[in-house]
């Protein structure tokens, strides 16, 4: 399906003592590149959920590798990619790239949520065929 | 006004590559202190703003001086004080200890704000009488 | 092997619009309790680093399932445990808890590294024996 | 003197739960604006920190005014102007602009510093000349 990229420059306070980043940050940027994905579609994240009455897209699973580690004053760039749309949850692969080199591999799954009217509990949502439709 | 304390566990992520907390993580501690510093008068701060409606307390100032590094491992004490109510806003002022030497000060000025129900937009609101009576 | 519990209070800077935890932070209170892990048995990461001359314990592979969200206001526990040694890697799992309730359960692998002297880059460290024997 | 500008992308990650930025942010942002600055004469953080030996830019005090919130998925500038060197310390500002529209306001003193050999501790580095002369 449809891949898009965005550059993170790597800063001063992404990184731990150990002078490379601090890897949570890593799925910071993951989850950035997941909504410019949405957006690289036409469809900012605020309008998504605006639209379908929603309250976000949390995690349900994720597993990465980590091959090179990253430094603050480079450019990193985070290629994503939408592999699989579930009823309510869909699969999402990122690659970390410094240069043509790839650093980091993670796979995501992800899920639909709003909030239940009357308990106020999240529960999943379908996704809209319309949403699938703009990663085809 | 009231004192409360609460301790911080100093975290390897917490520090950068001069090896000495990375100065953004000291005003979240300060924001967790003054959350606490609600909890310790018996009022949450989710309990607060689901009382009255409310969204959050946004910082209007804030000024700080910074007199003595920390790095992880070590255990600091943050001591937050309201030291002045106003109608909406009010004033905190805060002390980052290591034993009894204090290694950093911080004064801020917020405001209590609520959603306008017909805009959406955040607005001031007036700080509830019995909730300044907390901490005299 | 031996396993630490280590309690965190989540704060409201740990959570995103969605009112729930940013899962980011996950990875980094699962990091500070690997930290308290090696504290538990009398070893700070701090001295650690010095007596071996090493920079660190990066990740190489990190998995993770994310079963109950939780918000601002809580109090979570984190139960560390190393379950296995390799030469130079270790394996480690993380279970983060609300009250009986397992929450999160996450595995990862990670490396002691130290840099090399002349290329100044990462180098992995075998796990040194006395170590190990802390947490059998 | 010199200023330069640099534009961020505000995550879903970086608002809290009251769908605005975490103010801690902002803090990060202006460090990543001071980096960035220096960058933008052709002096990189790295660069800097080998070419003297030097440690980093510890903040000795700071200052901002917060007049507008922001929230995800906008795009804000930050301005950083060095407006004054001392002997080892010096003063910078920042605006972070929403458009012409001045957010927030932050003034900044910080000091050059690197590792006494003998103690390891951090003291004060004169500012050199011709670092100095990069921002007239």
């Amino acid at each position: 399906m449809h891949i898009s990229r965005r550059s993170i420059e790597i800063e001063w306070g992404d990184c731990a003592p150990a002078d490379i980043v601090y890897f949570p940050n890593y799925f910071s940027w993951f989850d950035s590149g997941l909504m410019h994905h949405f957006a690289s579609v036409g469809l900012p994240k605020k309008e998504l959920l605006a639209r379908y009455g929603l309250t976000g897209w949390p995690l349900l699973e994720t597993k990465a590798r980590f091959m090179k580690p990253s430094t603050y004053g480079e450019t990193v760039v985070i290629e994503t990619e939408i592999v699989k749309f579930g009823r309510t949850s869909f699969d999402i692969e990122y690659r970390l790239k410094r240069g043509e080199e790839v650093a980091i591999e993670c796979a995501e799954r992800r899920v639909l949520v709003g909030r239940d009217a009357e308990t106020g509990k999240l529960k999943p949502f379908p996704i809209p065929e319309e949403v699938k439709a703009l990663f085809a």
